[in-house]
């Protein structure tokens, strides 16, 4: 597997067919979305996928390259299967990572602008302008490397250490390996999240092991290494010649549109993940959109 | 060559082994930059090289998608040429094609941006504050038919007979059939556009015809049709798969960046062969950047 | 009367003691909103109110500054004031005036991304996508002078010969007398428009003797004028001192999102009173909000 | 002092006439800047100029509301007098409060982005691409607590934790008493900063007690508070009509460019400061602007 690609669907395609064992899957429908649900139950199934250990859910959304609406059922079978992903209470840190300057890139901050912070406010505050009980939500868009010096990994930690969630939800942008995986797939883990590992840049890992709690990963591919695209459709290993060989990554004409209705799925169904007594229209407003 | 681009380099490197009748080409350095003029002087040579008789002018700058300097030895350089093209005297219209909403497309109305609009400017005003004597240039930025309601070649008409240019600089986002050519392309010709001609989506041509003047066009290419690519990559026409196969248009992940230096570097070369007495400075401080 | 205002309302304010001649005013209620109508029905009026002979419609609308939601009942009864001004039928070209690189400046445009264009969609087109019979609808955003090098005046002119409207509507942020007004007042007018006016750099006049056809304006107040604030408040005329006296003009700390919700309602209430059969909900997907 | 200002000076200019023990103040000129260095050596020297014991540097620079070139020689005296602020070597963290979505609020941020973040690149790289000998610096825009959840404060000590810095730089957008000195004024101080607590919205200081290390606060005044202005041009306390009486906060309507060249100035003082080998061209270069 030579390819690149950050969704476990597209490498259990690959491998399905030989029964790997330590590698289960099971396809199910939830308000008209199919959802496949991959679970890594060993070292073993994790070097066939070449995955960690752990559960990988994917919807395969409706197209966002298309101006369709974003649907409220969307929102709310992919919340609660991120729901499923997470302790049942407590403090959550979502966390948006990327750059916000190259929009293929900028799906984690924006969605992180779609979450509604409560972690602020009272329980008495809540209840008198009617908004129930919050579940307390940070967050935080930690920014890169190059920009703020600090590798997002360390400055996640730093925080997570000052807000001590129960768990820690990082949106990022993902790899496809095939173009039609662009801006219609949408993968959440509960293993954490490599930055960069799909485009060939992996930084430090943010997961339990190097944050001390659950991190839950979330995502929508956006880009698409070009030689891995070439190698896909032309079924063969053949190089791009030298001089295009400069692993090219990627993405749609239509990135705007796809970005902003990529952050808005994610931040919504982290809200109803989090905030189920909420509709979209009450978080749409509380959060100024 | 059932492939697309609006490159006139890339149909002519298809087809100059056969030195087909009716083209003509030269390359040459400059600054450093090399450039190729293309001629087509008859209807076969049209025919042949799939683009209209007239001049077309390619400079090779370097790739847009690193984050080199821009350099005022390449600005003058394709000034320089882009003059060559344009009547001597007389008011300028510069038009940018194209939609701000969808970034690889934002190069026309980006580089107008750029562009220093003179023409409300009287001769003694200029002459006041030391800006010598300017050629009377008017900028405008139509918008696109979906949001407009009014096609681009009515529009730029209807301001043409207002504004009674010599000529009109049309500047657009380009297509091209090769990855590598992203970014790193600038095409001028004396033959006016289509625009969208190069993702299939051909709209009203902006020509001498149309317009009534004559109509230079610019621009950089910042996409290539997928099935373009990997036609063009596996050296055969195998089709993508049927599910693939919706004519997706790439560009690449740096495509914010890509569009904000091509877009300088058009608006400044613009500047540079209407106002070739003001440095690169000062019109940067004119314009307000 | 030396302060300065576009609002007909401020002046009015000002002599509806004095009972002049040729000016009539009205107030009514509806859906919630307060209007006020006035009309100045001859010169003796005009100069007595500082504004032209023709119709005035203020909405006293909830502050935007604060982030209440936009009601569908105030496009709705904005929406039918603004019909009130129209001709029943024909092609409606809608301008938005102002420098989008200016917040406080960028109301007219982000109105005009608002209005659904039509003007090239086909009745058969329409209908087969369940959208009805759509007036016809054309939009335009000129940019301002210093950019273009061409009058505002001279620039609608020159469409609205191409498009030949029934009639023009054109949006523009308005300045007001008392920060009070900033944001929570729609002023609808069939006089047109003298852009800049109410910031002291008046550009030729926008309104049926310089465009051919009947000119409707609309606007939301952004700025006062300092100098006119301190008059006012301080109940009488002693001079800002000499260094404070720039005649500085100033907006609200909130006025990105006055802005921003500002354009959605005048946008919504030209739709609403262009397209009286399509809701909001359908406006907003059509335009891509 | 029923006024509400950031700027040391304005207190001072109150004051002065009175020569208040434990306040002392010194003017002289750099670079054809004027700067006032204000000292508040003991408590009762904080009680009447009502601020902290500690060190306010002012710079008077050309207004940034006129579109006049940003000089490296302000930066180079500005960058000076932050230098003797800092301990002289050392990580720095550099960190930009404010709201992006808030023009006048988007100071911090839009600083922080210009600065250069060093502390991820080793000697060895910095030498061999010809950058020498960088000083350590890390960046952070942290957001604000309706948006994170989390006090400004908080995350600002998370962090320092993590980058363990010899010093922090926290950059704001701060109000003044008079219009004047929007967009003309730098202060810089030794004292740390309170957030909002110009505009009536206090958060937690963020200084040396809060932090653990030695915090400098830098800002340009961009609002003021509309009964502030109106107190101090009447020369009385005459309160605002009930109804105006919303405590308005206003800024200029040229707040755009006034943000952005602002952040350009700070920005750069702080790397003139940290990297005083750098030419601004080469850090323009190096943070992509």
């Amino acid at each position: 597997m030579d390819f690149r690609t950050d969704l476990a669907l597209e490498r259990h395609e690959v491998i399905k067919a030989d029964s790997p064992e330590g590698v289960v899957s099971e396809t199910f429908e939830k308000n008209g979305i199919t959802f496949t649900k991959i679970k890594v139950t060993n070292e073993s199934g994790a070097e066939s996928l070449g995955k960690p250990v752990g559960t990988y859910i994917t919807a395969e959304i409706p197209s966002l390259v298309t101006r369709s609406p974003v649907d409220e059922e969307i929102i709310e079978a992919i919340g609660e299967e991120l729901r499923s992903l997470l302790p049942k209470e407590g403090t959550v840190l979502a966390v948006g990572l990327g750059n916000t300057d190259i929009t293929p890139d900028a799906v984690g901050p924006e969605s992180i602008s779609m979450v509604l912070a409560t972690r602020h406010i009272s329980a008495e505050l809540s209840e008198s302008v009617g908004l129930g009980d919050l579940r307390p939500v940070a967050g935080f868009t930690p920014g890169v490397l190059g920009k703020t010096g600090v590798e997002t990994a360390e400055s996640v930690k730093g925080l997570a250490e000052t807000v001590k969630p129960c768990a820690v939800i990082v949106v990022d942008a993902l790899a496809a390996r095939r173009l039609k995986r662009l801006g219609n797939t949408v993968q959440m883990s509960d293993t954490g999240i490599t930055p960069g590992s799909g485009v060939g840049n992996a930084r430090a890992a943010i997961n339990k092991e190097s944050i001390g709690v659950p991190v839950i990963s979330m995502g929508i591919p956006t880009v698409v290494d070009a030689q891995t695209l070439v190698n896909d459709l032309t079924d063969d290993t053949k190089e791009i010649s030298r001089e295009e060989n400069k692993r090219m990554i990627i993405t749609p004409r239509e990135i705007d549109l796809v970005v902003e209705r990529a952050s808005r799925i994610i931040g919504l169904s982290i809200n109803k993940a989090l905030q189920p007594h909420l509709s979209v229209d009450e978080v749409m407003m509380l959060v100024g959109n």
